[in-house]
């Protein structure tokens, strides 16, 4: 196939995403990054664009600038990504809709309800797809999940627990991944928004339900800290399941620690991120399985975006490369992208998001849909 | 040391728990079998008795009969086990305590908060004492891991996961085991009190921290089940700590699986019931540590309560047998006994039952002590 | 039943594996020790018989007195226990054999091939039978490995990789336990007979197959050591299977590592004596299947010697106590004690220390059987 | 840095390695693929060339043609990588090395010892650089144990435990990947070549030392088959240092299992690829420590070649890509490649081999180097 054109908003020097999203689109040769905003800052910008090897003239200064000029160029970008902070998401997300071209946005959505509607509102209008980066949602093994669970493996499902804890920002700490973050303006949130909206859009997606209300409890243990760091929510779920979401930045003695365990009336899951190629299955009654990537035991959903044998870890960015290759063959027209996370799913986080701060300022209570 | 002499009622043919504290007692030559009122059916106590080698006339079929007559007797039994159903807690507890004779008793302490409540007055009107076999307390790690909190290894403590998940009532199941424990006359309550008192007593154990508030969602997933089969609940901790507790006997896929993770501000802990012998320590910033029971890194702690060198692994009946053996160096003089849950432990469970209740029925709300 | 009597040699103050052979001799209620000569120092043993219960007219000073009288008491011990060094092994087990009483005896066999040649003879020429306390294979998921095999579930068998690491000798030490293993007048060997043996019986009595011949590489490494530390071992099984064997206590960061692997052209399993309560099976073109003790999926052998439900973990302890449990059974006529290690057991491991012995001496050549 | 272009003989359609070092050479857009000979069928090589996006004059039906093509190019290809079959090896790399190409070939480095010798002819008579992609070097954890043990954190090295079992020939069987593998013409070798090599050359690699001696039983346990598909193997390095190395193609339940343990008189590490992120480092009498990629408590080593924090898992194809990225950066100029494997290691893999079938054809004796 011929390989797509990709433009980048965000991810200059010193970004920690952008790197992710270019090393996610390079891997499977599907996508050749050639135009960028990649910095607000011009000279950082400039700076950046040469790194990368993109040509000057496809350097933009801003990003509205960029979304007209590679719309009006007949070799203009398919898609833009656009890795900036979360309350610089809407304005690109915008900007390049309006212009039809193919954004793929990193999570959540936005900082805030109204940037929210905004880039809904310019979803709805456009001809252009809009693409959310749940990147956790690309790793083989919860595709396999998701289609157990949609063709009943499990029976009906009663319990999920998820959880998602680091302990990165269990001191104070300052540096660009930290700093806006940490910021309530630039982020919207802290860990709810940072993590617990992975977690809480894994549990949607390999569940098939969605969350009818939830309870939550928000903490910032850090002194001075004015975003939550760590998070205690319940969930009732459409068809009475019942669950439990734990989302910390404090959590000490863990990295990046998302975990997923579904119980169905028939049999359970279990599952954890930092070790991706592996997954527990039992059915009631009989003995645990292991279930490998790859391996033997596997059917419908993680076949797609394996790419070598069993027992050859593939991790992060593999997972991630999977929604640049899916997007890629839904722009080029070969697929219907039944994976993808998009609008919906950025609506249900900021849904997730307002709910666990109100929930929480309230007292605890619970917050319907 | 001289052996001690050992009652105990309930316990007879069919019984689980009763086999569970007879090899405990046996465990460290400390206690020998002499008495019992073993089944409320005459004929099975009596077989029962000569099968444990109980002399005829030391195998009762009342236990009011038992607790006169063994404090009769000079040679009367040091202590009593009551292994019975928890609503048949206090009749028994409480006759023992009023002949003088020390009480070693199977968790929850009761079914009821009145049954509860004659086991209080008896227990602070006799002499004798009172234990309640919170048996996981008894693992040497899980004592290493209160004396490393206590001495702030892990520093001010932010958030405690605790979890204990079991599938055996995944489906209606009828059985002497499941029985009890499924009519809430006998058992009082479902997963929360026969496994979830276990959990919230092991995080207050370990923690050092008293519950100040509770919210929790019970449920019944198994059609026509009359207890809870899942719990969710969320703690506020006394000084700050935030909890999670989940307890559910419908998680397929899970045999006996109490988990518990504390974390701080400067260090965190895991420790898994099923391999008990691990617990993993990390310090902010340090590698993760793996500390095993009677290996290298241990201190204060765990080196009571184990009786073979570190990778020769101990498991739940040690862990029993260390509340045992404690007792009875309690009850010999030795010892004050700091480790061994007793009356104050029972309360604190019957408050957890009743709080869980109470939230849940009034569709999720917090309850303060 | 009725309780049996227990004697002891050795196990006084200070020694280890004796008082593991008490508590396994206690913990299902099945022996009574009632005697001993525990010690070579008269004051040791006479100390050592009150704190343990024994009436002082049945503590002796030598076995061969012990072995008299107690043949000759109507109330004589059922069986003895010898927990002896290695080369004080024969001694003691000659003159109960000969003496008609059963005995239990702590591995290896003997510490020289006269010794062992001794103990045949006795043991052959005795009404009474003869135990050998090779403990892992009292593991209930042991016997189920030993049993699957045995009906075929792995298929013809093709590779065993066993191995036993520990570290507590990687540097000179100093103490009772350490002095008399180093000591090869005492011992006979260093990790091959102390440890080797175990996992070389381990894997005979798992895998059904004998050792047809090996070849052995024997170190020491730490300077001074008079025994080897550190043994590589390579199998050649009856039937055409191929093995490897390591041994070692210089392995920096291994407890009590004894790891058995089995694999067929059918199945493999996997079992590690440290979390001894799992082990994983897989079916060729299967998922991997982890067993659990008590859990789904056992079969015959495993609900031998298993006393409480899966996930409420058993080990060493229990593990060890099965070989008394089923020694008392076979002793009081109930049972024919099928996974009992004897005689034979103890002369396949005098082979094997002597076949290492010998390859390595000679530069590491093949020795047949 | 400007991208570095590269040229690929094999790897086309149906081909499994091929497409690894594709991927490898992307991933961090240090190079683009620009010309091949990619089949030896011309249909297949014209066909896979434009799937790969290669120009149809770049697009060689012989490797030689494109050698001397590339050679006489302005914009010339700077590597080749050879993705052929063992015993094709030989003749691309003297064809490109004489052209003054730089060379990335797969291993082993040939399927004979006479190709061997002329690929070492030409590297050494060439200005180009020759580097053989044992991948599993470039794992950053085994970079790390290999610098820890150089500044001596593991103290003097005692014992090597590697092994390297897969389970995907455990019967007969006949596709593309499997049919060259086990035909000695053009495998030279079985498990030992295809696997065995990768796990000697990461325990020379890691420990920094060189085997001196070796003794070996290779078996074909599938009937009919002409390799070796299982091998045990001993161990003399240099140094005193002891080792074993098992390596199957039939252990059931293995999916791609190297693991590399290594003990000193100071330390030990463990580690295996199929979780590669972690790795276990113990420092004798102190507790396991479990090392992260990326985490706390990394040195000198792992920082090379890791992308993403800790806790975001690579993979398989990461470490691979770890090779092409510092290839590129020694062809380009800024580094002398100290980690890179090249025409020594391809020897020392060629040796190991040789070893391995005189060793074992002559009845398991000890070959010296």
């Amino acid at each position: 196939m011929t390989r797509l054109k990709l433009g980048m908003v965000g991810g200059g020097q010193g970004a920690f995403i952008g790197g992710v999203h270019r090393i996610a689109a390079r891997l499977d040769g599907k996508w050749d990054l050639v135009a960028g905003a990649l910095s607000s800052d011009p000279d950082r910008a400039a700076a950046s664009a040469v790194e990368l090897g993109i040509a000057p003239e496809r350097s933009y200064a801003l990003y509205e600038e960029m979304a007209q000029a590679e719309a009006a160029r007949p070799d203009g970008i398919d898609a833009v990504a656009i890795v900036t902070p979360n309350h610089v998401h809407a304005g690109p997300a915008v900007a390049f809709l309006n212009a039809g071209i193919n954004v793929i946005c990193d999570k959540p959505l936005a900082a805030t309800a109204e940037q929210a509607a905004a880039i809904r509102a310019a979803a709805e209008a456009s001809k252009a797809r809009f693409f959310l980066t749940h990147n956790y949602t690309g790793y083989p093994l919860m595709r396999q999940a998701r289609a157990m669970i949609a063709r009943g493996a499990l029976g009906r499902l009663r319990v999920i627990q998820a959880e998602y804890a680091q302990d990165w920002l269990a001191e104070e700490t300052s540096n660009k991944q930290a700093d806006w973050r940490t910021d309530p303006a630039q982020s919207g949130a802290g860990a709810i928004g940072d993590i617990g909206t992975h977690a809480f859009n894994l549990l949607s997606f390999v569940s098939g339900l969605e969350a009818e209300a939830l309870m939550a409890e928000l903490h910032s243990f850090v002194d001075g800290r004015r975003v939550d760091d760590n998070a205690h929510i319940m969930l009732r779920m459409a068809g009475g399941a019942r669950g439990m979401l734990w989302a910390s930045q404090v959590a000490v003695g863990n990295e990046n620690a998302l975990r997923l365990r579904i119980f169905g009336d028939k049999g359970g899951i279990e599952w954890a991120q930092e070790n991706p190629n592996v997954m527990t299955v039992t059915r009631f009654g009989e003995p645990k399985q292991i279930i490998t990537r790859g391996g033997a035991g596997l059917g419908e959903g993680a076949a797609d975006g394996t790419r070598i044998p069993p027992g050859h870890p593939e991790g992060y960015l593999e997972g991630f490369a999977n929604l640049y290759s899916d997007a890629a063959d839904v722009i080029a027209g070969g697929s219907d992208g039944a994976y993808l996370p998009g609008l919906r799913e950025g609506l249900d986080g900021m849904w997730f998001i307002a709910a666990c701060q109100q929930s929480s300022a309230q007292g605890g209570v619970w917050v319907a849909r």
